[in-house]
């Protein structure tokens, strides 16, 4: 379990805090995440990595000479933002486009694909390999579907190694692609994590029991057996993994013992001494073997086998020297790995989204702002009262992130709200400002959708005037539209989508039928909680079922039941102005 | 907990297979332990370290490039024995003498000041430096007594930069006690730790309490709070060792924040940043700061701070490039890191001792041998019986690893005295080499004691003839005086020495008041046993005491219940032989 923490509100910026502080020599903090500090030679393609935070040394652990440019940190357990992977991004590139590499998680697919986009728009080219090496997480006709685990490292190397060697940014999306198609993990885990603060783990595992397949966020495995002898893991392990060699491997193979974050390396070296007899009695020839922590699940306690399946390119490339803060190979140039006095914590936050200054609304806009502001007051309030229910929610299907998640980034907004309006901002300004540190805050998958949510009603209100109804009922309606073509949910999916699609049918047919904003809005949040009660009834049924992302395939995410929460919340605040006009 | 194992009385040796395997290109597997692969440029003084196993990366993990050049890797928790010590040293050796240095533990200085001893009478010279960084472990004016931990670290790497840069035996041994000096660590641990199939841990800390000043195998601490805030823990660190800086220190600093195996590196993060702070608002320059696992015990969830004080010949030291499995700092030239294919698991062993021919004895003797292997099967099965037992006892007072470490003795002993009976050789060969391999394979203070006690029985045995019943107690006397020397207690130190004196003496005085052996040996078990049940008794009533050495001062080990157990049940075999001679 976890036992360290000051609020846990602010563990991850203070973990990269710390981190940043006992390894300046490597890393220097940016606006979301890291890059190195003696950067690579100009004309170098950028590796840019990154993920939720929880998985030292993935993912700021391995940046440097060699390895990543840069690591995108989001919070613990959830995708960093589209703005954090953007600024990260740009305060990496060095002129001959960005690799993203990260595995493959629904959140994370979604905030890199969006700041992909901003890079490309901006001119910076950019390319993207997700790595898919869990083969417990799909089938073999599915391994678009499958997670990335521990083979992160395997495909950010070669990534890397073949932007060492100057290669441009088409061929080193080639290697990454090539180095994911080479790379199977499969995975084994004895016990759960316990995020800080948490009253309880994400998941347990019954002692003497060991999960098959387990996600590194508790996401389901795919089977359940008794904890074997440390050499019969080893013949799990191997065995499965041999069932999947690639075509055309020619034999040459790594191994990395990856620990999940409270298995000893003793353990380990007891299962690895089997693992290496097994390896040589197939006949393979084994190349520089791995026994530690690589990609960890907090304190969860387990581990995976990667194997990475060499070509000669591959073995070249992986000879490539690396040296950063958790993983050295080789020997790197004393100029990139020189002694520095450390700094002491604190970031000097560079490359990030620069503030613009506020246009000021007209005075109408200016009163609607006030109830904007009053509006994600409200909003902020709500997800605090339900935090703890909604992290309960989550850790039956998902990470157990959405609580903190959801009030990270109402928070956020609210701060942003607030700052907005008294700068003399309209409505569509101080939502927008509220959806930007919203996403910006919170990360993830949900973070990202009430970005999007927000933004779009946002762009409803207008910074002039006062919005109608009907207005604010097409503002939801092309958020709705929205969310669903961003988060790639259907009505039926058991997302929030399922919530709010009839939220914004009944809003927009109660309008129509002459309601006022408030009396349209209580009776779409009743359809809305109907609707998410509906999917929240699934929660204790659900069994252990396959999964693909972040969530398992059929089981609710938490996203309707918060949805419902607070369009209820929100239909009361504009209940009391309807009543009590500014 | 540890969860992976195949025969627990296995997991050490596996382990070291697996380490070499896994780490083939920096070390080699000898008998004791391990040496580096690409061994320092001749001309070196050799530094050798070690230690009992369970502390990953101490001690096989700092062998390499700039550090240690062998480490001798005793069973889980228990001092490497003096002959596995011995051939460690003697394969680094590289002509111009050994550095030992090891943690300042009972059960460790015995058995390296025993190998020194060899070593120095076979013409090598050889200096030790034993680590006393713990200030918890006993008073400022005490500093000969406090145990080595996490600062392990800083003297072994200072006095292998001595070594590095050619300074002679005596200036290293100089550097490295100037290092210790100017080395202080503190610690507080949150968690036992369970070694591989033990029922339970080693000792436990309530849930949210924290433990302070713990020792790394769970010797008592010296105070108990709840557990702090992140920020909190790094006051409470800073502001200790902060009180004890040493004399003459200049400010420059290097920090290091060591986990005890299950802490995350996320949450050591979090408290350094705060270190950081406290450091530099204390007006220190940080040197290179550390945040990982150094020394580690087990699974034991804990941390603890290190500041190693530099002067300017430290600090010159200090950039020493290091490379090693488990720890690098700076650039080794590629020639000492270059890559190879790893080998399977199995030990390249050498560097042991030459097994000697046997010289066959009388018909006599060999029928005398037959009634040793005999006892020893007894031993071995007495042993088995009560394993668990003996490791709960020595759980209270020590490390818990009693129990196992009687185990692997009696049964390496057993194993040796069939292969020498069956061989034609006389008792006194026979028990000689039980003794031996007894002390080899156990390891550890009893293991070294119960070598002693057997080999001065074997000298009374003869390979002639048959002993007569006042030799026979001859030998014994011999054995008490060997443990009282060897192990430095005395009667009422509540060790083995409380039942061995009043065997020994009832021995004495039966077999010359005309008594045969079996009656004499079956009184004398007796008042063994008196003996041990009153020194058993005072186990429950023990609280937290102070401690030195690998043992509370005042508190019992459970050496002398394994010595009347042991008595006992030879004399049903002596008895037995009487009333039924070969």
């Amino acid at each position: 379990m976890t036992r360290l923490w000051n609020d846990p509100a602010d563990f991850a910026d203070e973990m990269i805090d710390g981190f940043v502080a006992a390894n300046a020599r490597y890393v220097r903090r940016v606006s979301g995440g890291v890059v190195r500090t003696t950067p690579a030679p100009a004309g170098r393609v950028a590796v840019v990595v990154g993920g939720g935070s929880g998985h030292y040394p993935a993912f700021g652990g391995l940046v440097g000479a060699g390895l990543a440019d840069g690591a995108a940190m989001g919070n613990l357990f959830a995708s960093p933002s589209t703005q954090q992977i953007h600024a990260v991004a740009r305060a990496a590139h060095g002129g001959r486009g960005v690799l993203f590499s990260y595995g493959n998680y629904a959140g994370d697919v979604l905030n890199f694909d969006a700041a992909q986009e901003r890079l490309r728009a901006e001119g910076i080219a950019c390319e993207t390999v997700a790595v898919t090496d869990d083969i417990a997480s799909a089938s073999a006709d599915e391994i678009h579907r499958r997670r990335g685990i521990a083979g992160d490292l395997t495909v950010f190397r070669s990534a890397a190694g073949a932007a060492s060697a100057g290669y441009d940014l088409a061929d080193v999306a080639r290697v990454a692609r090539l180095a994911n198609d080479r790379t199977r993990s499969f995975g084994v885990a004895f016990s759960g994590c316990t995020l800080p603060g948490a009253p309880a783990p994400l998941f347990s595992v019954a002692e003497g029991r060991m999960a098959i397949g387990l996600g590194i966020h508790g996401e389901p495995g795919i089977d359940e057996a008794e904890v074997p002898t440390a050499d019969g893991l080893a013949e799990l392990l191997v065995s499965r993994l041999l069932a999947e060699r690639p075509d055309g491997a020619d034999g040459r193979v790594v191994p990395i013992l990856n620990g999940l974050g409270s298995l000893k390396h003793e353990e380990m070296f007891v299962v690895y001494r089997r693992i290496a007899q097994l390896l040589a009695d197939a006949g393979l020839e084994v190349i520089d073997p791995h026994v530690g922590e690589y990609c960890t699940s907090f304190d969860m306690a387990g581990t995976s086998l990667t194997l990475f399946w060499l070509d000669d390119e591959l073995a070249e490339l992986w000879e490539t020297p690396v040296d950063t803060p958790a993983y050295r190979r080789g020997s790197v140039a004393p100029e990139a790995s020189g002694r520095y006095t450390a700094t002491t914590a604190g970031a000097d936050a560079d490359g990030g989204e620069a503030a613009t200054a506020i246009v000021p609304g007209d005075p109408d806009s200016q009163s609607v702002a006030r109830v904007v502001v009053e509006v994600v007051d409200t909003v902020a309030r709500t997800v605090d009262t339900h935090v703890d229910e909604l992290g309960r929610m989550d850790a039956i299907a998902g990470d157990g992130d959405h609580g903190i998640g959801m009030q990270r980034g109402s928070h956020a907004a609210r701060a942003a709200a607030h700052e907005s309006a008294a700068a003399g901002a309209g409505a569509a300004t101080t939502l927008a400002r509220a959806a930007d540190a919203w996403s910006d805050r919170a990360g993830g998958t949900s973070g990202a959708l009430w970005g999007v949510i927000l933004t779009s009603v946002a762009s409803a209100l207008g910074d002039t005037g006062r919005p109608d109804a009907a207005g604010v009922a097409a503002g939801v309606a092309a958020a709705t539209r929205g969310v669903m073509a961003y988060g790639k949910a259907e009505l039926g999916d058991k997302t929030m989508v399922d919530a709010l699609v009839p939220f914004s049918a009944q809003l927009t047919t109660a309008v129509a039928g002459g309601a006022t904003l408030a009396e349209a809005w209580r009776s779409a949040a009743s359809a809305a909680s109907a609707a998410a009660a509906a999917t929240a009834a699934l929660l204790p049924r659900m069994g252990r079922a396959r999964t693909h992302g972040q969530h398992s395939v059929g089981t609710p995410d938490p996203g309707a039941h918060s949805l419902a929460l607070i369009v209820t919340a929100v239909g009361d605040v504009l209940t009391h102005h309807e009543r009590t006009p500014s």
